[in-house]
């Protein structure tokens, strides 16, 4: 048995009634996540360029484009999907992979699944054996893939999608396993398209090859078994020679639930996250106008120069990865939400005045502990009254130790779909997503979305 | 100016007045070769299971499928394509790039002259400027993307396919420069899934990804321009961490005119070529029989065991990684053409008796060489009554120092094309295509195949 072989056994046999509980549960709000950010997201210029190119290939209409009234094929539905879906780079994140799972695995889930009028229940079990699959086998070539310099969620994303197409196609073991090595041999991606429209294109290209792989898979396309641990196999090339395991005990325990998935609270880097969270705190207790702030420190772990770039942000995208940005409109306005991230704030007089007066600085405390991803923060502020604040935040809001609550996964899914469904719908379709494995076709919600 | 800035200028500025006439000289045998092999290779069961796939996507008919009535959108027919030219394995190869440069560039070029009714100095063109721009980006990053466990076919495809593609729409230097840096995203392709269908599909899925990137980019969407050179780039990436150079000199000399290219005068991995070409000399020499045959043993370098994976095929595709299997047909045949890659050859029971006789190893003179792709071969041959015969080849027939004649490259064509367009028209054809730089739309030939 080959990893590829087990993976498919492990896929074709999981199913509603012997996944545990808490799988769903998980996979329930990454897929509540997903949706509300694909339907914002759609609106992105990127987007709409990928939407120009899946509609101009005016295929048979399989799966809906979501944000617009397309139906393509469920590939080209995956591709657009997965672009809008992290076109906002809000989605979630993998302490596994460093990547971004769900934007890969769900646009096939619901591609696929709206062919084959996939139920509520069967739509959680492929996406949750989707990163599973994906996730135990990234695990066997982290950390190398991202130190080497490749975008994991590209790396990764195609197995996923894979597996999750064809759980829903129900491939048998043979094609199911070839579509695995199909999937493999489309991992890539750079990290040196950061901070162009091709980020975003990375996640719709992995749904996209893995929702193909499946397709071909099913045709007949052959592949090898062992193409995660054959000499020149994915674990070879991906883990830069350091190939050191090659077995996968899948499903136990399952990823998503260990180490689980990273919800956003915020639309920026994550490395931000528990500065702005301390901060946040700070206000709430002791609320100050931006008229009082004398300035602000905030002490970072090493990866937070590394990561927050830019420290006078003039552009969108340059403003998602600036401390002193989210840190200067949440002293403004109270919050760091989507409309905190359009051109209005970035223009807006009182942010700018307020950038200068923060300092980023490595933390003495947190510099030895090296690149971690947690991104520790603490804050120093001084009002011009000369009253001193302190605070500190080890770990952000939406990690899996310190969950979103269900209403601020609920208050983040209705602002990013303010603008697309009337409140009314919004609120139901939410609901009906909270049951989600009550849901008899996916269809139906598709249809109000 | 970034190496893509670089490539991007260097192609939108050469056109037919000003690449060299020995450039368009090897190009026209390339592009002859090729359509020869896409038409033979459409009938292949890999193509055919990828003409369904791109049939059933029922997309806007822009170009032709080989082999088929089907006209599809251009990328999708350049996978098809691709995959049909490289279904045989019996298409020309690079030793730049140890890979195969026509199966995923022509592809495009035909896909998309088809849509811009290009002449067939355009085509030639936009040939000649994608495997320039594919095989001077992979000369930063050879050896070392072979010999970590890339299939080079498909890593520097998409560059070529998308340089070749972005000409032929004219694209303006921006997006010609965000095409070639979308295609660096798409780099990929594991040589684990040698001796299987995906091997074929490599080649497609570069024609389609460089002829995507080419319309996506014309569609406005953004890539890194120093997408190559860059922390995390291309070069970093496929060399393994190790570029030591960041700077290009594209057209001086032509990589098609030096080093060149190698057409293959037998349906099989190329590493088996020179060991054919010895044996068959030999068996010219001195017939034998396979009765009369003992046992051989044949020397190679380092790159042999890799590439030449099975040594007692089951199947064509099996026997196409052979080299027990290609000696073993060229004594019981005293030939390796198409024919000898069909099922009836690969269960003679002659020939299955042949195989455990031949055996492959290490040779201690050529062994140090590393992974040279010449593959030189000695072959040592005992024979029953005692005789034995001893050989020697260091570069196949095919090579641009000993390349195939017309008469032999037109043979291999009318052999491809035997049973699918008449013999009348085949000629013509051929004719038409020698004198390629006189046709005034490719959509004249396209119509006749």
């Amino acid at each position: 048995m080959t990893i590829l072989d087990d993976a498919a056994e492990f896929a074709r046999s999981a199913s509603f009634r012997n996944i545990p509980e808490e799988v769903f549960a998980i996979g329930k709000r990454a897929l509540i996540d997903f949706l509300g950010l694909a339907l914002r997201g759609s609106r992105e210029a990127v987007s709409r360029i990928v939407q120009s190119y899946v509609g101009s290939m005016a295929t048979t209409p399989e799966s809906k484009v979501f944000g617009t009234n397309l139906s393509v094929s469920r590939n080209l539905a995956a591709l657009a999907n997965g672009v809008s879906g992290h076109s906002l780079d809000f989605d979630d994140v993998s302490w596994t992979t460093l990547g971004h799972p769900t934007v890969t695995i769900a646009p096939s889930v619901f591609a696929t699944g709206e062919v084959v009028k996939a139920s509520g229940k069967e739509i959680l079990s492929a996406y949750a054996v989707g990163v599973e699959v994906a996730h135990k086998i990234a695990a066997l070539v982290m950390p190398q893939t991202s130190s080497n310099g490749w975008h994991t969620t590209s790396v990764f994303g195609p197995l996923g999608a894979a597996a999750a197409s064809a759980q829903l196609m129900a491939l048998e073991k043979d094609p199911f396993t070839f579509a695995l090595g199909i999937a493999t041999s489309t991992a890539g991606g750079l990290r040196a398209n950061f901070g162009t429209m091709t980020k975003p294109y990375h996640a719709g290209m992995a749904a996209f090859n893995g929702t193909t792989s499946a397709i071909l898979a099913g045709m007949g396309l052959t592949a090898a078994r062992n193409a995660i641990e054959a000499t020149d196999g994915f674990g070879q090339v991906f883990s830069g020679g350091r190939l050191e395991k090659n077995t996968v005990d899948f499903g136990n325990p399952w990823d998503i639930v260990k180490p689980g998935l990273v919800f956003k609270k915020y639309p920026c880097c994550s490395g931000a996250h528990p500065a702005i969270d301390c901060l946040l705190e700070i206000l709430h207790k002791t609320p100050f106008t931006p008229d009082q702030l004398e300035s602000i420190s905030v002490g970072v772990s090493q990866l937070g120069p590394l990561e927050l770039v830019c420290h006078d942000p003039g552009t969108v995208t340059e403003a998602r990865f600036s401390m002193e940005y989210a840190l200067a409109v949440a002293v403004r306005y109270g919050k760091v939400g989507l409309e905190q991230f359009e051109s209005s704030c970035i223009n807006d007089p009182q942010v700018k005045e307020l950038i200068p007066k923060i300092q980023m600085e490595l933390d003495p405390e947190f510099s030895p502990l090296g690149l971690i991803g947690t991104a520790p923060a603490k804050l120093h502020i001084v009002l011009k009254d000369g009253r001193t604040l302190d605070g500190r935040c080890d770990l952000a809001k939406g990690n899996p130790e310190k969950p979103l609550t269900d209403g601020e996964l609920s208050s983040k899914f209705l602002e990013c779909v303010s603008d697309i469904i009337t409140p009314q719908n919004s609120k139901r379709i939410l609901k009906d997503l909270f049951a989600f494995e009550k849901i008899d076709d996916i269809n139906s919600i598709l249809k109000m979305i």
